[in-house]
């Protein structure tokens, strides 16, 4: 032995710069996507296929519940799907042989502090079997309907809204599960898209409003349930059709089934799911999204032009709106903003001096297409409001010579109670500023938003036409049509 | 326990050995150990201490809760307290600032295919806000408790019987959670440890018949509830006292306070706790667990005495009784069978040639002890019978003269319902076979028991009792004290 | 590379489909990427930065050596820098405090079945001490100097072709190791960008020929040495100037200084570095690669023009070219082809069934983009020609009317033997097959490439010009300027 | 969603406590164990159960090198080969198909911070083809052999002093590989046991004293080499001899052959080996460890007796001497200090208050085996002396009346250069202080070592006898046989 030992291997903690990979420019978050899948022994591939292709749903946790003819299992994981489901020697950590199984990935793990608690699907066991659910969408009365519940000696699991539906469900105890599905929805109020399976049926249910997406598709003989259509493609699937508002689709021995809950209400799918959150390639409501996005910034060129040499997205959510903007206004499209393409999950940043180089992992700036140049950042919202200035110097550091940012969605103004998890108001930007103000928080030389009759002009060719809007759009108006029970009485309080 | 364990985090590509590391000839395992601290910030850390000196209680699974006086935090995990609560670097995995909390170690995820979900400490959400607990034991009508409350519309998150308890208590609602406890507890049979904890207290209760051990131990100003004294050792807090059998212990701001259940039951401390759960330095009922086994060994020396050179435990369930037997016989005590120190957790068996190194992975054989001897193999207890032929014949191969079997126990003929996961009847080598048929099957020139009237003389100075014992010897006698509610409807059914 | 690769971490007991995630279609493997930084105590953070943002040029394994002023550290690891060098929960595993640090990614840990025994950077213990070295290039005599000083009695720790260069070295052993580097350099051919480390110095060279980039930057008071821009930008750092074919750079106290090496060559850059190896945003040789890259589609829409509706890159290496074909053409620009953003590094295909998900892991087309439309998929280049057929399929069955593929670079009919892992030369399809051939078997309407004299052309305004040209094309014409000893010696035996 | 989130998993860094899992008292170090196996297709699997079985050698690093037929396959892993070598899901990390393989298990990656670089097995790719090494002792003149081999212009890879075996090879070039190494061993001084292995032939080798042992077993048709005889028990191999000092056995598709290095010594087998580091069943010149131990103990019993109630070891290394003290003196053995069956490898100490549980850990005190006893504490040796007070002090705190402490080996008062990692003689507890200040410190009421007399009587039936010695007790004498090149250098530096 000539000299000393040394353990490399161990070394002192660092200040941590942690973000989900493939949100650079985090904005909203979505609360959830489900899929399931009955009919096929490779089911719980298929679900975990599924839920990794609606990864962009929810980062932060996924479950799988799949059901043998016999047990139910299940497992749930912190992370991306994955790295949860997938070993790092590439082997599956789940998958018992089952050709029923239903699935759910989250942004959040919210509802305490309570570990996978809160992680769906959930199973419950009750006098009619085994439930397993998977819930897109927020409750607005969960609170209340969770407070009687408990004053009649119930306890529950979670702190999650979902788990009502649940509990609701097993004291309905109607005949068939369709009944007990009527009884138990018909109390609760909120936006909900469900999918669901015990040991004979899977189920999928739109709330009436249909708030949020799922769709039908079919694999063989299997019949197949998904946030969105990107899920279907991903396992070959065939897309059948949306699942209207107010349906309730079960699939068992026999087939396919539909049913419809009693309570109706005019439709009101929320536009942000066009605006932002939805796959480009999703087709939903007879168009695919980045069509959609693409008549948005085609809108935009048209509501508010720009002398400018290059149009440019903030990656990866502007590039629709963006081609559509450069088509219309004739400014060339350029890709100036690069992602990195090894970002990773985490990534250190030891010491102050260094620390602002988070952003900088996940993206850098071509200056081979901005400099000298007058360029337009096109992105499709402004949330908190602090990316924006960010990529804005970035920009104008690489030389550009002028930056507009135009943005194909109104002012963000009210948060979102139908499962989006944004911010209180008074964090949004569009809340708390003028747009001058604004425009000069974001150091751009101009910016500007769509109107939000421009929206639904993009969208459906014509105005916004008050109550007979099919949209939600609460977010830019504040106009809440489903009521926000639990809100209203927090505020009582408070 | 209600169903079969499944481990859903390992799938199985080649031939594994996988066996908790220090049950290197593996018989009964307890299904529990339950641990709680009240009234230090590091509440969690000494809980995880705890736990992890209650290792041997249950090795599949560990959880803590605890309350940082806002939120309750609860991690789950299979697998060893070293492995699933301190990563690989040495950093707790979870060390939330709590100056209370609970925590379980068990030895089956036993109750379903659903991953941690049957993993305690259970936290429920009650109208009088959330009840955590922990339960070593078995109650022995939970099936029927948990049909009875499912027909009055309530879910179960577990297939657990210990989940019951919390639904009894919701329901109940008493004024006070002393009352609730009784309430709830009045209507549960069988064996039950428990440790729980609310947002003020921490409460502790052993079942009228004390089947399963509980003390009560103090660290500066708080309070420590835990299975065995070995656990209050590790933290360096004293042994105050055993719980009562059908004792509350209520710690809160006020300090400690003292209730009983209002039913009572004559005493059946689990005989087997002694005889080879509980670790050997462990204090309960007045001695040490070590003292007792040397007693044992010291009886069955009387008993069954054998001309030999060598008395050898195996390791380490043994070592006490044989240090007992060599005493009492004057026979030389020698450490012939070595324990591998590195074992681990798993290891390979690549191909059928060299399966059978899985034994010799965690044993070894002294030659030097036991060639051309007269050796006497002292163990506590036969139950599968598969291990004692493997001994023997190591101990034979390695030179032995002759080779003695030893059991400082009665033959183990009847399974448990009251909270350790034995083999069903037909399993038990003492149910199937005759005396003169073990012997044979073991290969040793001999083989005794001691006698259940020896194992009360080595406890307690006097023949066994009839209904006025002390212990529950159910597992040598059939005498099962406590009513078998579930047991007995099964029968009926099957 | 003196022979094939083993990758002895990963034993494979399922049929997986490993692919580093961002390389969606991979072609050709750049071999390497280095770095080093001298004078600064974050200097082996700076490294794993800038190795990460080389991480395009060599996804397999990576390694750094920093020194503390005392000792040397060494940390190498498989896989990516942000896996290999960052633990799970975000901590740097390998940190010493260091002012000087030099670091490597590869491709391939090619050279044997060794483990990490090829991963660079090499550490040499000299009579003048500690030498560290990290090579980007392939020595072409380096099988020929190795046999002759084996024949000498030295040994060797590695099986890479950039030992050979320590061992001349450290046989070399002039006054300074300036003149040592002459000495070792001046016997070997072939082409190397080093990045080198003694106790005192950081060192630069590059190859008489420039065949591969490395540029110098400043940061503060230290002083950088890279592959490419991009990872001078990363971690802020002022790009200085490139490294000059034939120089050798040395960082000392003193600061900069400047020699060359006595032989001289004609230059003969990588023209292939800018076609696909190099980041868009990298600056080389006095442009960007993506202006170069677009001028390259440029040229091919003037070569290669089609009527239709879309121009639709293979991301992410078509992008560049894409955007100037739509530029030239007129024809809109469309992101057809997404990325998944999920794709991790693993995915299992558990079954025949299902085997074919791989690339739909990876990517989904985009209907909206192409249903019903005439397409024009333009790409860098086509190696083996295994992936652009599955391109076009996916394309054709989105709905595409017409798909046509445009290239832009030439044919690819050579092997490269300058430090690029290209297949053998009867794998490569432009040598196997006339373009023909090639243009029925992508499936392709129509199928174009650049020609070689637009390559140039887009390259330097002018036609290529024969010995004068400033680049090495080997692999588009079988040029090969720099000997070939080894190969050549191999053919012979052969 | 009804409340905020929190992730579990990820904790505040906190201060550590790692140590070796089964040296609860660590004292000295064994540097090395090696092992080799030749001719059965399961090598790897052979090799790496055998390097489990040599673990007590060393636990920091094992390394195994595999030769298929065509290529060398290595793997080194820091740590445990348990879990170095296999995967947390029991599988093989490293299980190339070969008929040969040596292996490696070492205390300390010692000789640099240069991470695996010092790891062995060596290969060393040398004109007569490729050789590995792996070598458990020490060489004392491998620094100045270094300096020669540098000099010359060789580099070196490590700064492991076996690497300079490699290089003389390399140079010598003779014939045969027995006459190179007759020729390269020539040139060494110092302890070596060598397992080696070229494309054809597997070899060990002892140095011409015969400091450190190595056996030959064989297994079928295989011939097996290691350092101990229980590894060959784990694999079932039957065991042949012992290597002779001197001896070099050579085995190849002709079987095994013998001969034997030109220089000669008296032999001097490390007598520490017998006392401390070999495993009990280890069977080793004749006679098993524990045998011989326990004539240690018997011996220690008739030089200084001591009335007392029990005789409780300091487990592990003083179990055989305190069965033999026990028998000799006819005071009960008790087992009243137990190990924790659970340690893992880590655990947190988080905070100054609870640091001092670190050795609790991983021992309990029985208080019911010492409990107003007269203890006497039995133990192999006092390195540094750090330990042994606290046990003192535990085993009095759990209530023992007096506590003497004896040690059945003499004084240990000179560092090792052979091949133990020993402290500096500064560090040295015998060494800084008299019989009478050691028993002060350890707090015993009496405290006594064996005499150098005394352990020759127990190992031999007589005294020591001068140079005629079988043994190597310079750690104990001071008495360095073998030269001590580089230390007597350093020292006339110093």
């Amino acid at each position: 032995m000539l000299s000393k030992r040394h353990n490399d291997l161990v070394t002192a903690p660092m200040k941590l710069h942690i973000q989900p990979p493939e949100l650079p420019f985090p904005k909203l978050r979505e609360e959830c996507g489900v899929f399931g899948l009955y009919g096929d022994k490779e089911a719980v591939t298929y679900t975990t296929l599924g839920l990794h292709r609606l990864q962009h749903r929810g980062q932060e946790a996924a479950g799988i519940i799949a059901f043998d003819g016999t047990d139910f299992h299940t497992h749930k994981a912190a992370g991306l799907v994955s790295e949860g489901f997938v070993a790092q020697d590439g082997q599956s950590r789940f998958n018992p042989p089952a050709s029923m199984a239903i699935g759910h990935v989250r942004y959040s793990t919210a509802g305490g502090k309570a570990g996978l608690e809160n992680v769906q699907p959930f199973l419950a066991h009750t006098q009619r079997g085994e439930v397993a659910l998977a819930h897109n969408g927020n409750l607005t009365n969960a609170q209340k309907l969770r407070t009687q519940l408990m004053a009649d000696g119930r306890t529950f699991q979670s702190t999650s809204d979902s788990e009502v539906i649940l509990h609701l469900m097993a004291t309905a105890n109607d005949d068939c599960m369709v009944d007990t599905l009527k009884t138990a929805l018909g109390q609760v109020k909120g936006a909900y898209a469900l999918v669901m399976m015990t040991r004979k049926k899977m189920i999928g249910v739109r709330d009436p409003a249909g708030v949020r997406p799922l769709v039908l598709g079919q694999l063989g003989d299997a019949y197949v349930l998904a946030s969105e259509t990107c899920a279907l493609d991903i396992i070959e699937a065939q897309y059948l059709r949306d699942i209207e508002p107010g349906e309730i689709v079960v699939v068992d021995e026999d087939g396919l089934h539909s049913y419809h809950l009693p309570h109706t209400s005019p439709h009101r799918f929320c536009i942000f799911e066009s605006i932002y959150f939805m796959r480009p390639n999703s087709f939903f409501d007879g168009q695919y999204t980045s069509e959609l996005r693409e008549k948005l910034g085609t809108q935009l060129a048209k509501e508010s032009p720009v002398e400018a040499d290059v149009i440019a997205p903030v990656p990866d959510s502007g590039i629709s709106a963006a081609v559509g903007f450069a088509t219309a206004s004739g400014i060339p499209f350029k890709n100036a903003l690069l992602r990195s393409h090894y970002a990773g999950r985490t990534f250190i940043e030891p010491s102050d001096a260094i620390r602002h180089f988070g952003t900088k992992l996940k993206h850098s700036v071509n200056p081979a297409a901005v400099k000298g140049q007058r360029v337009v950042l096109v992105d499709d919202s402004i949330v908190r409001g602090t990316t924006i200035p960010k990529i804005v110097d970035m920009v104008r550091k690489a030389g550009a010579r002028e930056v507009h940012v135009r943005i194909s969605s109104p002012p963000f103004t009210h948060p979102c109670f139908y499962g989006v998890d944004t911010p209180t108001q008074k964090e949004l930007t569009a809340h708390r500023m003028s747009l001058a103000e604004i425009e000069k928080m974001s150091g751009a030389d101009s910016l500007a938003y769509l109107s939000i009759d421009g929206l639904y002009q993009a969208v459906s060719g014509k105005e916004r036409n008050g109550e007979k809007r099919d949209f939600c759009d609460a977010c830019f108006t504040g106009e809440y049509t489903l009521p926000l029970v639990d809100e209203e009485a927090k505020r009582k309080e408070g």
